[in-house]
């Protein structure tokens, strides 16, 4: 049993964003996933990672990307520890430390260091004290200080293991994205949801030359520099970008429709002067149509429907369409989370130059 | 090193009762089970399930349900995960959906089944709203949508693994149990307790043909249908149901006691307006005299004592019983946990036409 | 692959405090160790307790304990459960029991006996009700019922695998630590914290021959057992053992300086007739000078700096110190504890006469 070429191929590196890496980059890391994707439906043994240990820190909630962390590293034949900040003294940025509650980040990245192999986190909303930017900046301080590879599972601003597996989805119902309508829409949500989704799906799909459509009601702008990024990327990969307030028109002949919620920047720092959850939370609500139903995927053309989970029933999308719509592809994204987040494991952790058994 | 028959005999079914399985299979379990314990003594390795993810979520405390699924798969070299509701977002029936907080059982039993091998569920009590059977319809709600097989670890009716392991531990120590006088008996305890040991040893031991008798108080009925099962169970395999409000004539001459205690479901819905668990209690507090001693066991004739633990000390039993009586199983049963498991878990998580090294 | 001298060289045997171990048992502890350090710095697999569990129970937060044993026993090829109070039972001393709360700790340590290798307790403050004593107390009887070996994370009185880590790094910076002079010295922290890591550090640093000095303010006294046994062990082994209250004097040409934050033992039971934590607290703040500067090291003499972690920022030592001071032990001690903690788990986990592949 040989070792695939993909192991060690980036060996030691950081995955916070996809934007540091390439086209061709993230080509070799969507080439690694379906190997591990063969593998893995035919039980083929991929002991890559014999012995390794990933740190996982969650200051959120999550069933999709700690499970398939979880699984995917024990996989590959290594080890994954769950840490939720209550168990460890909550590792923090120099300006909010707590004395004998928290740790600095700068010491908890240097010691974990010491111990495995990479380490993970996912950082937004409550914890990261809703000013946006400040979730990345914490995942970018572990970066800072860790010696060993540090993942990105979700700030407020890039969620890139979601954006790998939604381009490996996409590519795996249409093997050529440039030029196909690619629509990242506002969906409407009671919840408060940051920016990571639709910003790295955006950035994403630009990268693979798609058009790429942002539809969201006024006030529910992305970042000014990802829009700057998406429309680099459009223009160097053979794409487009389009901005719309009309969800509808937006959807009209598309061939893949990402209608997921997200909160207004403008109701939080450093936008606003405050956290303002309800004001936030009474603008969205004015946007309830914003639902993706059945009637509203047959108008367009039947694109395929896509969404990272979980979705808000009844608010975000309707039971029949995550139930019965035949071109949804909610839980083959879903599945390939498994399989980009194993792949970038292995490139990031593995060594090139190791006997494994 | 060859792979057992055992390994894949069951694939892909679920566990969620012994009574979706014949005396046949039930032997089949045990075979399995001893030859596992036997392995596990001997530090044979037992790499059955080399890779494979089982998905374990509970909604109630355990120390013996989790570490010895935990321990056991393992043991058989692969891997659980130990998720409490709070860390995902929880896995709930349609009608108790709560926006932001719960996710639908069809979505998360979908997801968890791209990622891994089987889905472990324990749920009974608050976290099942003592709704009686409500708990149970969870976790057939996991079985009707996972494509993996699902383990019940205990819900509000049927603790199947407790019960495999109490046959186990019975036979062990008398290899017929046809005809044998098996008690399964209240024991009173302040705590709200579900229904799912007693019924499911009562089952279980009718299964294997003995002379079963049920010993409450008045008021500790069991649910109707499982009485009548076993009593189908009984006359099937050569045994016999007798129920009675009697303690110490249920003990006289027998075998084996199994003295533990539960709720009276006339308390609760469906079979009460409201959750009445004040009231539950008050009506215990009634049967204190139902508690198991030295004495007791010792005019009984010295019968096996049997109990799932914890046991409430004080309570259902003196600490002299557990500590001291030298026919006490208490600890055997608990082993036997981690032997018929790992037997359940070769057995349907497994392959049969899978190469291992 | 052959097996190494030191797996199973204590086989079945608990690690407590490491008083109830030699200098020459400790000696062979730190070989382990180094080897184990090289083979994982090589990456050498290392698959001595394959198969095996260990049970870590978690009364406290813990970042550097819970990682190095889950990673440590990971690369060992065995699996590690993390076991948080409000997950299990909580297991408790016979005076403290809970009805349908806490489980017997002679209950849990029989059953955890049987599924698994090893039990490891954090247990100190609170959780021990900040009576001196009481968490040992609670290790030792889970020692007294286990039947596999009980590993002490931290109890009020002793961190052995703290002490053991710091001996191996201080030994790794100067090959002879007989006749250096070792201060181990009260540091200011508004936090309440334990005796237990000077007091480990004490002894060991007697063990090996060191001159012991122990720097304090009046009132934090070390309990009288350990000093006295601090001060056998410095006349066995060519040390001497001095106490003083003056830190700048303790520090002055020091070879090496270990100052970390412990609580007055007299506003606590049995010193105490009242838990006093405030007490404690106001006392400790007459204390705000005894914090560790570049200035006070560079007076000194520029001695090796120690501390378990993670130090209070800002109270025990400077961020300069801890970021920037060119002999500081700091990460080096967090990176020990993983290299001694597998060495006894090998040893003591490990079987002498077993196959492995």
């Amino acid at each position: 049993m040989g070792r695939p070429w993909y192991v060690g191929y980036f060996e030691g590196r950081d995955w916070l964003r996809n934007i540091d890496y390439t086209q061709e980059d993230i080509k070799k890391v969507l080439e690694a996933a379906w190997d591990l994707k063969r593998k893995f439906k035919s039980r083929i043994p991929t002991p890559y990672l014999k012995g390794r240990t990933l740190f996982m820190l969650f200051y959120n909630r999550s069933l999709r990307t700690r499970n398939s962390f979880e699984a995917g590293i024990h996989q590959l034949g290594g080890h994954a520890h769950f840490l939720s900040p209550d168990d460890v003294y909550t590792p923090t940025l120099p300006e909010d430390m707590v004395p004998y509650q928290t740790e600095a980040i700068s010491d908890v990245a240097r010691v974990l260091s010491r111990y495995g192999d990479a380490i993970a986190i996912r950082i937004y909303g409550d914890p990261a004290k809703w000013i946006i930017g400040r979730g990345h900046r914490i995942v970018e301080e572990f970066a800072k200080w860790a010696t060993v590879p540090v993942l990105n599972m979700e700030d407020d601003l890039y969620h890139p293991f979601q954006a790998l597996a939604d381009i490996m989805t996409a590519l795996e119902v249409m093997p050529k994205i440039r030029g196909k309508k690619f629509v990242v829409s506002y969906a409407y949500s009671g919840g408060l949801k940051p920016l990571a989704v639709p910003q790295s799906v955006a950035l994403i799909a630009a990268m693979f030359g798609a058009d790429v459509v942002i539809a969201h009601p006024p006030g529910f702008e992305l970042m000014d520099d990802i829009i700057k990024k998406v429309k680099e990327l459009a223009d160097q990969y053979g794409g487009s970008l389009t901005i719309t307030n009309n969800m509808e028109e937006a959807f009209e002949g598309a061939h893949f429709v990402y209608p997921k919620a997200w909160s207004p920047k403008k109701f939080f720092p450093p936008f606003n002067s405050t956290v303002d959850k309800e004001g936030a939370k009474a603008y969205q609500s004015k946007f309830k149509n914003w639902i993706v139903t059945m009637d509203l995927l047959e108008k367009a053309g039947k694109p395929y429907y896509m969404h990272c989970g979980p979705a808000d029933r009844g608010q975000e999308v309707t039971d029949e369409v995550l139930d019965k719509y035949e071109k949804s592809l909610y839980f083959e994204e879903a599945e390939n989370r498994l399989h980009v987040q194993k792949a970038v494991m292995a490139m990031v952790m593995g060594s090139k130059y190791e006997e494994y058994e």
